[in-house]
């Protein structure tokens, strides 16, 4: 039987990623019909064409909307800038094609708005390319956590850190500009606003503080210009059903390539997790002789799925693009109408809603109930 | 020349400590005279003197005002319960004793004050057992940032965390209690405060979130009765010089045993250290070729001053109770003049108040600037 | 232009990860023309029909023979069980097919020989799929040491630690019988020769000492059966150049799941790596003020090449299986007549010839010289 | 009650080692009496009373007999350099004294046998000061493995490294002299050989290869000196029971300051230990579901006897020299007559007959039987 058919739009780090994911998800998982590769489309038809042969797609075009048409086009992956994605992810949701779309949605809460609301006219998945939550090590904690395996959650800290902003010679470019969205907060903290969201729901109420490490940037022709946004952000939440976090934010932290640590404390036990070393958890249950108790590393292995799928054997690690093989397996049993572990466009929304709760917060200095 | 004469009262925990620090100093620093073991004060005469033999003071009573008259005695060891801390540090300081007191000062922010005040009036020596900071490795750090190894700090984050309040199965007890404090707040984030104070100086403004992970803990006698105060508390502050930090302290933190976690961001590199292995911190430094940076770990050494005088070999290791040997070797400086690294009761109260203002913050749901 | 056209023996762990790497080495490189994945071969034609369709190969069969007359095919994959190597290997050189065989070359010496006299003869090239010597992190090793960022290298210790065979529990099976190998020495100690190989060189004389934690195991159907080789093997060696080196493995070693810890040591440095953290490395430089000397945590980055093809940013982690799209990339270079970093059958030979000349140490219980 | 008389002999770091242990077991354990410190002997009288003073001693001596006459006082603490051990330690037994002696014994196996005998004649108390034995880590390992927490243990690894020869600049000194010893080997690697005493019993075969990293040293007036013995030794062996064990050691290993990395392999777990984080260990036990199995970092705690007698809290850390106080209450333990913790001098010889056997196996280059 023939797979779904695929088009892409946008050939950056993440259309790359998509293209590896749809080309690997039948290899990897065996229990998937191969997806056809159809159009790769770019911002010209010479690129589009050199980028499809090196991708494996059969055509290309310099005219997205060219996907629109084509009836052998299942599914369509929008990895384009931010500002794109909206009219691109309407558009195709209209005309009856699946849309995978990255993160986050768009930099204005109401294209956001007109998003989940296309999705939900159209019937049609419509899926955010939040691939952290799809790590085996994820999945994994949210099973002990609905198991019970640490007791009633109370307490959740995350950090997310990377230091593509730490250096204050670096010169200014569009990501200190306002128009690119509130700095550290946006594209960046909504990662482990995802994680939060897939292991305990949504957050409710928040209080945040920013700050600009460098109050202006130099600017490659000479003199400098004043920074419009925030590289750090630090934020006191209360999640659904009472679980106080904290949420700390920063992309000028020297040091810092990769970072997302989690730390979950429960009545029973604690959790710990870092992105930086994805293939690793820590997990400390208060049970046993007290002498032996102390927070257990444990590597990947095949028992924690879909692991199994990739590497037979444990502590052998997957890789970041993995991730998105398993998430585009997810996106397909959601099209197969499947119980699927992914973030669509309603729960993407919410999460957007979170941010701009946030950034009202340190505008207004005060406590804000995320609407 | 004869050493200093120390009287000593409470031989709880940090008695024992102040006596082995007394004891300790002149073998290890070989540098000041041995101090003279005077008396020990304990709650009943029997105790004292049994106290007295175990720890090598030459004479007890069972009525500490019985310190205040003897001219034998030079410096006075406060190691009693927190309430009574002010009672005690007055009389002595009004009979012209220097004072070594326990963290925190008072429970009341009125005994605080009324401490420094006579402090102050009294000319002598007054100083807090903060001894983290004593760390040579804290030290170390302090250095590091005065010199600009990291460049200009622009954030910092402090945890501390434990797990003697984790259980929920625990009965009630005085830490439970409204009267005893805020919780996490108070003589336990008073540590990570005294490092914030000693890096970076004193607290600003704050917005703080707390949180009761259990409502009610059970009764020995049976039943259960309402917990009074919070457990876990999340700060976002300001520092002396706009920088930014973000403090959470767990006592219900299972797994976690002595976590003082600091983070540190500068514009030129990052620093962090964990009292849980608190022979080592690292640094990052945003120099030479990008592709070996890395976070260095860096292990206690001779170089560290004072670990020196402790062990002439690197990588050996100091011991929790040997920082107070440090504190001790502190105030005798400061007794003679010199300058020293510690926290008088000046400063102390200054910490003080920063945690009413942190609580204020949570009653009040706003932010609040330090008195 | 037309990429190669590929042939595929064997659709085990590691002929899925050919078939992945031989699917991605465009769409991850972009610089070499995607490969024409031709035929699989597997024991019967519906197996190989299967496979097919799922890892994306236009052709299938049941007779591997086929493969040596089909034009279009220019490199084999071979991946089958060890013992069908040799067969396989010579057959298809002797074809002339470039070669691509999973390590070990062969059980027995003799073996191994004729397919590096076959290899020689061919003129084609033949690589042994030796992946950890591809990632980023061993790569950017050696230029370390070639640079001599740690001075002269004089010691080096590797363990080599796995618990598949940890559990005295585990049934009798043919891993441990006498004619699969030495036990531990075999098709596990040859990864840690191959990274000793890429770094020094080879080896030339050793002493061993085995071990068989378990005389027997149980049989599946009651009773037991001795165990005929042995589970933990350690060696003291000699390389090229007089360093000396130490290597442990060990089959049975509850808790270590895919360790490859290696240790070097020089005249100016050290650095340790560990394949359970395959994304990072440490270096100690003994430059720079002594105060803050320390093991510098490296974490992966698009600097390490070709980290960089897979992923823009820093710290997000490569996984096992892109190692082997390394190590495509590779052999294409090869096969196209530029300088590979491979390991081709006559360095795999040498390899070999170090195992069997161990397994004889151990045997005559004295230090014995590499033939 | 009188505690017992102390003499001392040697102020080096060990003799203040022993000086505060003497001084601090009393406040420590609080269950044994206050030591009477009477007579430091150093080699004039002139520092003897200088450090008689520092240290707390009650009279001083430039005649280290004067304390062999001393009816005042029961034992004898030699922290002398090691030509010296000999004299002192037989004729402090001969004098009816207790002794307390550094390690190792002495450089020729003659004179540490004729100590063996000495004290075996004089029915006293003879003690080595093999210190790391009595970390709380190490001796909580021993009773899980005699209670079978890991099962048989089949395998084990010690690495002992420091960096203090690392540096080939280092002008040359007594240390790289023949008539100090064979190198790493003595008075370096008989501490993991105190360990594997400890853990496990004595070594029965050994293979041994050493290496001098740098062939000369600089001379500090000019030219250059032939290095006379090994800074680099590995070690296969067997120990009692059958059990196989690796021991290294490397005395010029850039960056390792204090390690002594221990790791045990048993049919039913494994335990790590590492002496640079001295106040932690990592169990793992092949129980309960694989999911979560995974190595446990234990930090030290109250329950890890008897850590409790310095700190009632967990994770707070133990340094170095409180091990020496351990050291000090198992010797008077083994005074009054209790079973005690500590290595004897009959055990001590044999440890040092293992270390013979050692550099016999490599000046033979063949596997020898420890006599």
């Amino acid at each position: 039987m023939a797979g779904l058919g695929i088009g892409l739009i946008g050939t950056g780090y993440m259309g790359k990623c998509h293209a590896l994911a749809w080309n690997n998800v039948s290899s990897i998982f065996g229990d998937v019909d191969r997806p056809r590769l159809v159009t790769l489309a770019e911002v010209n038809a010479e690129l589009a064409a050199k980028k499809a042969t090196e991708l494996g797609f059969a055509k290309s075009t310099g005219d997205w909307r060219d996907l629109l048409s084509d009836p052998s086009i299942d599914v369509i992956s929008v990895t384009t800038p931010n500002a794109f994605h909206a009219e691109m992810a309407i558009a195709a949701l209209e005309a009856g094609k699946h849309v995978w779309c990255e993160k986050p949605m768009a930099p204005a809460l109401a294209d956001a708005t007109r998003m989940r609301d296309a999705a939900a006219r159209s019937g049609k998945v419509a899926v955010m390319g939040y691939n952290y939550i799809q790590n085996p090590m994820i999945r994994h904690i949210r099973r002990l956590i609905d198991e019970g395996a640490i007791g009633a959650v109370n307490h959740v800290r995350v950090e997310m850190d990377e230091d593509f902003m730490a250096d204050p010679a670096q010169p200014f470019y569009w990501k200190s500009e306002a128009s690119s969205g509130y700095g550290a907060l946006d594209d960046f903290a909504v990662h482990p606003l995802s994680l939060l969201f897939t292991l305990f729901g949504h957050v409710e109420v928040v209080v945040t503080d920013m700050v600009k490490p460098y109050e202006t940037r130099p600017l490659t022709e000479g003199g400098s210009r004043t920074v419009e946004n925030h590289d750090i952000a630090s934020v006191l939440l209360r999640l659904e059903g009472g679980i106080s976090a904290a949420l700390m934010a920063n992309r000028s932290a020297w040091g810092r390539k990769g970072r997302i640590a989690v730390q979950i404390f429960g009545s029973a036990g604690s959790i710990l997790f870092d992105q930086e070393r994805m293939n690793e958890f820590q997990l400390y249950q208060a049970s046993g002789r007290p002498e032996e108790q102390g927070f257990r590393t444990i590597l990947a292995a095949p028992h924690h799925k879909p692991y199994d799928r990739f590497i037979p054997a444990p502590g052998h690690g997957l890789g970041f693009n993995d991730l998105k093989v398993i998430e585009c397996r997810e996106l397909i049993a959601a099209i197969g109408g499947d119980k699927a572990h992914v973030i669509g466009f309603d729960d993407g929304l919410r999460i957007e809603r979170s941010v701009h709760a946030m950034a009202q917060s340190f505008a207004e200095q005060r406590w804000v109930t995320v609407g």
